[in-house]
């Protein structure tokens, strides 16, 4: 036993294991089989021990999320063919789907076979003779489908784990995630938490549960200056999220419209594109843009980029969450001054233009 | 005549023509003779002549502000032999020169020649059968020196071009550019003025001269809207900018620490640097960072950047100038919820780290 004057839970989070045969209950296909799910270190090392052992020539990636597109990227440039199934009806459905689609084409183009409106049955050991060791059943738009691959790989999601703090008697808020408050204080005392065990102070929705990297380190900072003695507030998370796939970069900051409308706003989102420098400067690209904004107050309430990774779109996306943060209307982004240069910029950065364009057509 | 209901005057700068033997007064030497100055785009067409009439084989540019490094490149690219002279100690003197030196260093990579704390004298037709058709004549730290080359640029800077206005009345401000209010308006009855033709409102500074395109652009669309009867006030600039240099960006936002001084605050700058993404993911970069915040209040005060071209440098400089657009403080910067991805960040983004940095050191 160990005694505290305050301690800090930092559990984290477990992968989603969804109810598909042959993943769970007695006689389970595992990472022994080629079958892995994917959030932890240990889970790393087991998808790598698969792959160094047995040389799987194709795999089957179960999910379309962050860790699913960039497991599509990696399993390609390590030379296997990748089919990618996707429940819903697009790819990286933490995005709209029409930058969804940019994001598919672009699995397409690197030689992904990707299915969407698919959910998978049923994971089984495959027949001698088949094209892979394992086999993956399912159904989609067309009815029942059937693929083989070397390797499969689960990665649907993950939720918190909190048994630890529960069995102590600690609340639960959005999501069965452990409830804080700002000081990321349980209800018990002296427990602090942070991270992806805890539900999250989003600033335009209030509590819900998010688990990123970058919030937890805000609150594990928060609550670890907290529990010695200290006395700040974790200022919140506006859901920026980026990924990486292949030569492109989606990301997001903020609120889509059906997220907007739960929150009470009354969101209008409009599409824009616009070169992510001047055009007659070599090497400019494309930057598909949603703007989404309230419509009777004019107030920011998400961006969506999708660009080349060369776009600069991470950090555009991170103005567009300084001007959230701040709480400014779309109109006012105009105001920022921004940098310029003809080839990494335009006097109106692409994130003015979007902005305007948003003012333009709102305008009644 | 033309009548009008209200003008907006937008006359812009002119190129500064330093005294120099030669440049000036009968018997200059010109553009015909490959002595250019650079600002307008009949400049640009004039160069262009000489470089396809003439075929130089040497340049020499005489300043290395924005203008001269931009040049100093593109020559390089079209292979002639370079020679940069710049009469301060350093390399793009609008940023420390700390930074400054890195600059330079990747200008003498490309094989340019650079001369700091050399000021010219004299340009001349060269004598027969030296090494370029023009005579450069002047003064660096170990006493007088002659350079040749085909072709001379002079760019070291621009004044406002105001006589119009002033031959009308209109009253000057900073650096004798014409006096407008923030709604553009100049001291004469419905007559608008913007760009680099005005003293510009300063959100740090209040008024200065800071003839930058992002800045016209705002400007200009506030003069028009207010000269159609609108009511848009300009809302101020940061002195937001950003050059690449080949494969270099440098950038910087608000003030330095001799400007932040005149504006009485009392400024600390620190030095950081960090990767601009996780450095297990390939092609990682390191940025160099300056962060000048306020002792007293903690308020960040300015931010500049040097980095490679492809680690976003120009759109970190514009998170920094969103935060200074709010005037937050440099340990608020650690709230901002930025994007992360191991291929383009860190949970804290460099320019967070940068700000942790500060506060750290700047911890009594």
């Amino acid at each position: 036993m160990l005694a505290y004057d305050a301690l800090v839970v930092g559990t984290g989070a477990v992968s989603v294991q969804p109810p598909i045969d042959g993943l769970t209950g007695s006689g389970a296909l595992g990472p022994r089989d080629g079958v892995h799910l994917l959030h932890s270190m240990g889970d790393t090392f087991a998808v790598m021990e698969t792959l160094e052992g047995t040389s799987p020539a194709s795999a089957i990636i179960v999910g379309a999320g962050y860790i699913g597109l960039e497991m599509a990227e990696a399993f390609v440039a390590r030379g296997l063919s990748v089919t990618q199934i996707e429940q819903l009806p697009e790819v990286l459905p933490t995005v709209d789907p029409e930058l969804g689609r940019l994001i598919h084409s672009q699995l397409v183009e690197h030689g992904v076979d990707v299915l969407c409106r698919t959910a998978v049955t049923r994971i089984s050991e495959a027949p001698a003779r088949s094209t892979g060791r394992l086999q993956v059943d399912g159904v989609g738009p067309d009815g029942e489908l059937t693929r083989f691959a070397d390797i499969v790989l689960v990665v649907v999601g993950v939720r918190p784990d909190t048994s630890l703090a529960v069995d102590a008697g600690a609340a639960i808020g959005a999501k069965g995630a452990l409830a804080v408050d700002r000081h990321m204080r349980t209800n018990l005392a002296d427990v602090f938490a942070a991270g992806d065990c805890v539900a999250t102070y989003h600033r335009l929705l209030g509590e819900t549960y998010l688990p990123l990297g970058t919030t937890a380190h805000k609150q594990g900072r928060v609550a670890g200056e907290n529990a010695l003695g200290g006395d700040r507030e974790f200022a919140g998370s506006l859901g920026t999220q980026v990924v990486k796939i292949f030569d492109t970069v989606a990301a997001r900051t903020g609120l889509r419209d059906h997220e907007a409308i739960a929150a009470g706003f009354d969101p209008v989102t409009i599409a824009h594109e616009a070169d992510d420098h001047k055009a007659y400067y070599p090497g400019s690209h494309r930057i598909s843009m949603r703007y989404t904004g309230d419509r009777r107050t004019g107030r920011l309430l998400g961006v969506q980029l999708f660009g080349h990774r060369h776009a600069e779109v991470a950090k555009r996306i991170d103005i567009a969450a300084v001007a959230l943060f701040h709480e400014m209307t779309i109109d006012a982004i105009s105001d920022l001054d921004l940098s310029y240069t003809p080839p990494l910029g335009s006097p109106w950065d692409a994130v003015q233009a979007g902005a305007q364009t948003w003012t333009r057509e709102t305008a009644t």
